[in-house]
């Protein structure tokens, strides 16, 4: 059936990969830092100004604090890694933050986790696009003068690349991050030795502007509130932190340890850059207002609704190479791509966990089975609907946008660092080797401290941005949530109904004694002969061939071609007032079991197999509804017998090309033969 | 899987109805007259007028010339009757021009005329919505200021009607039709009253407007083919004559005879409304421009675009009756009425035709079985679908669209009328009898003549009308044409491709010498007990149980259920290193058929079957993508063992109702049981 919608999408999506060609090599350290890494670190390219953005509802005099905000968000930045090295160091196996709560603190953790980070997945991909294109618009005017348009483009360009299984390789994602990084470095050096050494001044464009404070001379706990909003703002820069725990499989052995290193170096690198851009803003003197229309001046006039805000990271750039220079573009290029990366990140994820989640039957049971085109697709084409939805709703502004992000990845943040703990007391009151023990102490100390800390950011956020959108994060949490528990209460239903009792096989089910077999018959052509032939080989109790008679003539025809041929199964036709197929069959088979309750009726349709969709169309329809009918009878087993017709080589080819398709993230996955290995042990 | 589309189709379309209970009743003439001649009844409301139009072009001045054209109108009606009372009589088991031109002219002929019938069905109801929403205007001004909403909107309820299977009852048709003539009537009467009688002067409307010809003083050449264009707009009147001839069997003994007659009375009513109607515009001057915004001036100025030009009758209606008296208004309502009527006929003839057509294989083979809700709905959707597109493009302009209706008319009248001829010479060869003969002579004359005259006004319509739209007719026509050729074209050739060659069953074939039975096992449960249980009695020369190992854990765990319950089916596993289904299982079948050729493979799967779609999207999704890739592997028979969960009862009671659904049109075609009696004759 899915041949219908598949022409369209090869057409889209073109050829597919082989999937046994994916990544047989681990990753290096230096090529999996930018592939787990490109979110994290991209990140900062919008953070430190959402910490000004706030700041400056206080007024520009408030700026001051920005220092101290950067400062707690860098302690934050390392308790939260020193707290995943844990994890990576306790599941090797890259239990994701789901696994780990859900295996500590008990499946509605798991999936409170879960519903957290299937929203974290959609705004990283709303966020990261809206952000780079906004950078990309401090080169290039016309893509913020079509923002949302081109947001939009790119989240489509992406869905695309994903659903046609591309296979993702570490130097696509090294390239653009280590651009990036190095841009951003260069930059910052370059600032402080111009600043420093040459003591020129660096001018931001926005440096003469004046901000009319919203609230004049804030202090006490309302200055405080907003600093805690800020800080909250800046804690964006953590977004995407976890990534490198769920990947560790993927890494070179020693693998935990690598994964270790590599999660300190990202914390570096980003807090290093955080810092390096804030203080530059500084320097800069970047001026940037909540809503810049009315509460920005310029030589005191409001610069007005079409006044289009930079983001910081390319304000400071303009300062420090000179506006439109070369390195200028290019840093702002880098962004934007390491910024399309981080969403790319979401494309692997999604899908990943749904995998996981579908496992534990809080999904459709297909989305389980990796490699499964179909199931993929469905991941993705959700969440790049969704981010596309955001993007449309909040106009593709990044500033906004964030108000909703930094919840979820907070409380996956949390439960997972009480997981850890949970984790460690187990361990503890097993383990005795002294020297063992002082290490999981001092792990379980780290972890509850970062759960502490995580949870009262988590606090904070809600306070602060509650009305701001986080409502809208956890609204959506609360619906992956319901939706999922629904689905597992609906598996767990069935499976009660289904469940076998003790005993010898279906002593329970009514055990039939005999099979009435009944062939379909139409017209005497080849698929019927194969049919009759078929039946003949299952040696049921008794054999008949069955007619419906919708038009008297060719019903006649038929008995007499069946005499001439001597075909040795008695034909029974049954009349059809109404020219229907389906009902006659139906009450015939009906009437069969009344007859005899214990046997089992056992029904052979012919069935031609075509090529194309519309081909589809012409055939089987009858058949199709009837064996749609006949499902819902008791005691009967349907069977197909199908004829290739020529046509039907197309459609085998194409069936055979999406099975040898490439599911995305795979390289972030490890390679499967390895996960296979370790987990074979069947025959 | 119409599962899917089923939820909201119940919501619109909501319960449907037996379709037992459809007409036991035959029609009397009194129920049959309006059950059939509503369409070309109706079209006196807009024929008159186009008559003016046209010649409004040459000036008022050639009004004059407008009663020669209603007798030309007269005569070609009288003509076409007669011709029809001929099939009528030929073809008492209601061969309608499709069937009388098929047999006599053979294939192409005939699928010309049916292409022709389903262009013309489309234009009947863009044609007379169009026009019913014009004279519903007239007296509702509202709805002529939002003319092309209206119309639609009326064609959704149409459809939406007819998709529910709405029980066509005769008195439905009556009412109105009844109404709307003898209104007419009494208008005409009327009017001639006061005319003639009390010689008092009635005005339309549009009685002091004058006309600015188009082109002044026409003569010759110009003049004749501007009164042959006029002609072709007053063939309208005779759009849906035919109609009688399709539904003989539906009327009462002596069925032919009955329906002849009705037929006469149709045509005399007609003609006598159509004449009545031009007399009274000439006689209350009737001002009727082609484009009336600059051609019609008030007072010396144009009357400007947002001049609303009502039709003739309700012109003439508010001249007689006097501008919104009571009979005004009822006219209106009943013209109106009567239109939509008409338009409804074209939702019981176009899926009519449709299952003939799928007899002769020239549509999907679906469409065949009568009384099949999906078959008719198609249908039905695709004629509101193109007839609303019309009315859009050409924005519910009833004389623009009627450009495009008379060219198909004319196509099926002259077709069937050849048709007819040869008919007759046919049975004159073989004819003695001398009364007969005789009488078979004339009927000869009278379908030769039709054809011939019918055949001209086709060559003059085509030619006075091409340019104003008839090539959209012709190109709608051909692409019917090319479809159906296409279709037929594809199921001859897999005929041939299917079809046996002679000598006992399948001696072609590989006759398969033994079978190799597969059970396929996710988990011990009922289902694959039963399924298991099925499949030993289908005594199969091999049988074993086949699981995939995605998780070995769960296949550990299935082994030992698997030995404890002492299961005498040996189990077989296939490993799965990318955690999919599909492929292995079939790499396995193929594997057992290239073992042993000659033997067959039997693969059993286990199904659910559950009630509501969305469960649907939660289960046998593998199973039913296995199944699909099964089916294109060779030597393969796949067995559905389903398994009623609770929740597929209320499927059950669905798919039972849908069953039980009344087909659009059945009045028309007659009782069913009489027709199957008719027919049939096997046990």
């Amino acid at each position: 059936m899915s041949k219908l919608t598949d022409v369209p999408k090869r057409i889209l999506i073109g050829r597919a990969l082989r999937s046994d060609r994916l990544g047989e090599t681990l990753l290096p350290k230096r090529i999996a830092l930018p592939v787990f890494a490109s979110d994290p670190l991209s990140s900062v390219a919008y953070a430190p100004g959402e910490v000004l953005l706030v700041l400056s509802i206080a007024g520009v005099s408030a700026y001051h604090f920005s220092p101290w905000i950067a400062v707690a968000v860098v302690v934050l930045m390392f308790t939260v890694v020193a707290s995943y090295r844990q994890n990576v160091h306790a599941y090797p196996s890259g239990g994701g933050d789901y696994e780990v709560a859900n295996t500590n603190l008990g499946p509605k953790a798991g999936l409170t986790v879960a519903s957290a980070l299937l929203v974290d997945y959609v705004l990283t991909v709303a966020v990261s696009i809206s952000s780079g294109i906004e950078n990309l618009g401090s080169a290039i005017p016309f893509v913020v003068e079509h923002k949302v348009f081109c947001a939009i483009a790119v989240i489509l360009l992406l869905t695309l690349m994903n659903l046609r299984g591309v296979k993702e390789s570490g130097t696509l994602f090294a390239i653009p991050t280590y651009v990036f990084v190095a841009g951003v470095f260069t930059m910052i050096a370059w600032g402080a030795f111009r600043a420093l050494v040459l003591d020129d001044t660096m001018r931001a464009p926005t440096a003469e502007y004046v901000i009319k404070p919203e609230h004049q001379g804030l202090a006490g706990f309302a200055l405080l509130f907003l600093l805690l909003r800020a800080f909250s703002s800046g804690c964006a820069a953590l977004t995407g932190v976890e990534a490198i725990s769920n990947g560790v499989p993927a890494f070179r052995k020693p693998k935990s340890r690598n994964a270790a290193t590599t999660l300190a170096l990202m914390g570096l690198l980003a807090v290093t850059m955080f810092c390096g851009i804030i203080g530059l803003a500084m320097a800069t003197k970047v001026h940037m207002a909540e809503n810049p229309a009315a509460d920005l001046f310029r030589d005191g006039v409001p610069v007005g609704p079409d006044y289009v805000q930079h983001p910081v990271i390319s304000q400071v750039a303009e300062a420090v190479f000179g506006e439109g220079s070369f390195l200028f573009i290019v840093l702002a290029a880098a962004t934007a791509l390491v910024l399309f990366l981080a969403a790319n990140t979401a494309y692997n994820g999604f899908p990943l966990l749904g995998s996981i989640l579908a496992q534990d039957r809080y999904l459709p049971r297909q989305l389980h089975t990796r490699g499964d085109r179909l199931a993929f697709s469905n991941g993705i084409v959700l969440l790049a609907g969704a981010a596309m939805l955001l993007v449309w709703i909040y106009g593709a502004d990044s500033t906004r946008l964030i108000q909703l992000y930094i919840v979820g990845v907070f409380v996956s943040f949390t439960l997972s660092q009480i997981g850890m703990v949970r984790h460690w007391n187990r361990h503890l009151s097993t383990e005795r080797d002294p020297a063992k023990r002082r290490h999981m102490v001092r792990s379980r100390a780290i972890n509850a401290f970062g759960a502490f800390f995580t949870g009262l950011v988590l606090v904070v956020v809600l306070v602060t941005k509650f009305s701001h959108g986080a409502w809208v994060a956890l609204l959506g949490m609360c619906i992956f949530y319901a939706t999922m528990t629904a689905i597992r209460k609906h598996y767990d239903r069935v499976a009660e109904e289904i469940a076998a009792p003790e005993g010898p096989p279906g002593d329970d089910i009514v055990r039939p004694s005999r099979v009435h077999s009944v062939v379909l018959i139409s017209k005497i052509h080849r698929p019927t002969l194969r049919a009759l032939a078929y039946a003949k080989l299952l040696r049921s109790d008794t054999l008949e061939a069955l007619s419906v008679n919708v038009d008297p003539a060719e019903t006649k025809a038929l008995r007499e071609e069946w005499e001439r041929r001597g075909i040795d199964v008695p034909l029974k036709v049954l009349d059809s007032p109404y020219r229907e197929i389906t009902r006659p069959v139906i009450e015939y088979v009906k009437s069969l079991r009344n007859e005899s309750p214990r046997d089992a009726v056992s029904v052979i349709i012919p069935e031609y197999v075509v090529g194309h969709w519309y081909e589809h169309l012409l055939h089987n329809q009858s058949a199709l509804r009837l064996k749609g009918r006949l499902l819902f009878t008791p005691g009967v087993m349907v069977t197909s017998v199908p004829y290739q017709l020529q046509s039907s080589e197309a459609a085998k080819r194409r069936a055979r090309r999406r099975q040898e398709w490439n599911a995305p993230g795979s390289v972030r996955r490890g390679p499967a033969q390895e996960r296979a290995k370790e987990s074979s042990q069947s025959t």
